[in-house]
């Protein structure tokens, strides 16, 4: 069992491997098996197909760094600096991470979808720890929030927002590094202000 | 010329109603002549196709929109109370004119471009009047904000991303009223956030 736990690490590390340097798509099971000197059977007894490889490798990666988050937001002074560390923790590891998560892939709808099902796990945690910070917010009497929920929900899908209208502008089906920096850059701008807003 | 003109704002006058009632994409000029009981040849005299047509009713109805405007932003008591006036005003208008601005269909890249082109007159006048706005809250001291121009780009770029978000989130190809109505709540939402944000 502990070397079937092994076996699993070792796959998940060097599918993280791949998918950072090539991405999703251009990345094979092939390819992965024969990193690992690993026949192509055992490598999906342990992993089903492609998308199931991929969202283990990100779910596992977002649980690092959301403890590192933690980590920096348990020593923050309010709510208000806890929101801004979650929200500039985010870019730098969407930044490190762009080509594992396909930002400089062209949006569309079934890579959309796809992706949203991988991301659905992640994406929950994310909620959640949004949600806190702000009903924390509230506690304390820093934010003035009707609706922490919400207002969360408003938060995500702005700066989602944000990146669909710079792709949509720059009608740029592959996103340079430029490109994607401008969205970061935005995002954040976008960020400070909303957190200004937040406050009571 | 006098005749001539008055002729021109009778076109202009039935495109409306047509463009309003059944959107840009299911009005042709055939059906606008006939509405006119004028020559085809007659009407493209005036305006040389479709699309200059479109342009010239949006931009004359965006041009009466914008004096109403003006006359209440005039008696606010705040520069938040003017950006917010303008915001709401901005929701009133692309609601009773959805069908005419065709935010009933679905986005994609060649009628984005189509309209970009029509709508970018009025996007050049929202700017100017926006950035006043914030321009003047930051020389009464009530706004915060580094550079007006890009707060005004930013701004815009939200509540358009709103909508992509949404109409992405519902993969609908025609959204219906209700789907709208979820853009304009969600974007009224992120505007009320913004302006407080804004404050100083």
């Amino acid at each position: 069992m502990e070397n079937q736990d092994k076996k699993r690490d070792r796959i998940i590390e060097i599918a993280l491997k791949r998918f950072a340097h090539y991405g999703l798509s251009k990345t094979t099971m092939n390819e992965i098996a024969d990193d690992l000197s690993m026949s192509k059977a055992l490598l999906y007894y342990y992993f089903p197909d492609k998308n199931a490889l991929y969202s283990t490798v990100i779910n596992q990666l977002f649980e690092v760094h959301a403890i590192e988050i933690k980590k920096e937001i348990d020593q923050s002074a309010s709510s208000a600096e806890a929101l801004s560390i979650y929200l500039r923790k985010r870019h730098e590891f969407i930044k490190k991470y762009y080509i594992l998560l396909e930002f400089n892939k062209s949006f569309n709808k079934e890579s959309f979808a796809q992706k949203q099902n991988s991301f659905s796990t992640i994406r929950a945690k994310e909620k959640s720890f949004l949600t806190n910070i702000l009903a924390q917010g509230i506690q304390s009497g820093e934010f003035k929030i009707d609706d922490p929920e919400k207002t969360e929900a408003l938060i995500f899908d702005a700066l989602l927002g944000i990146r669909f209208v710079v792709l949509e502008y720059n009608n740029s089906p592959q996103p340079d590094d430029e490109l994607f920096n401008t969205i970061l850059e935005k995002q954040q701008l976008l960020s400070d202000l909303i957190i200004r807003g937040l406050k009571a």
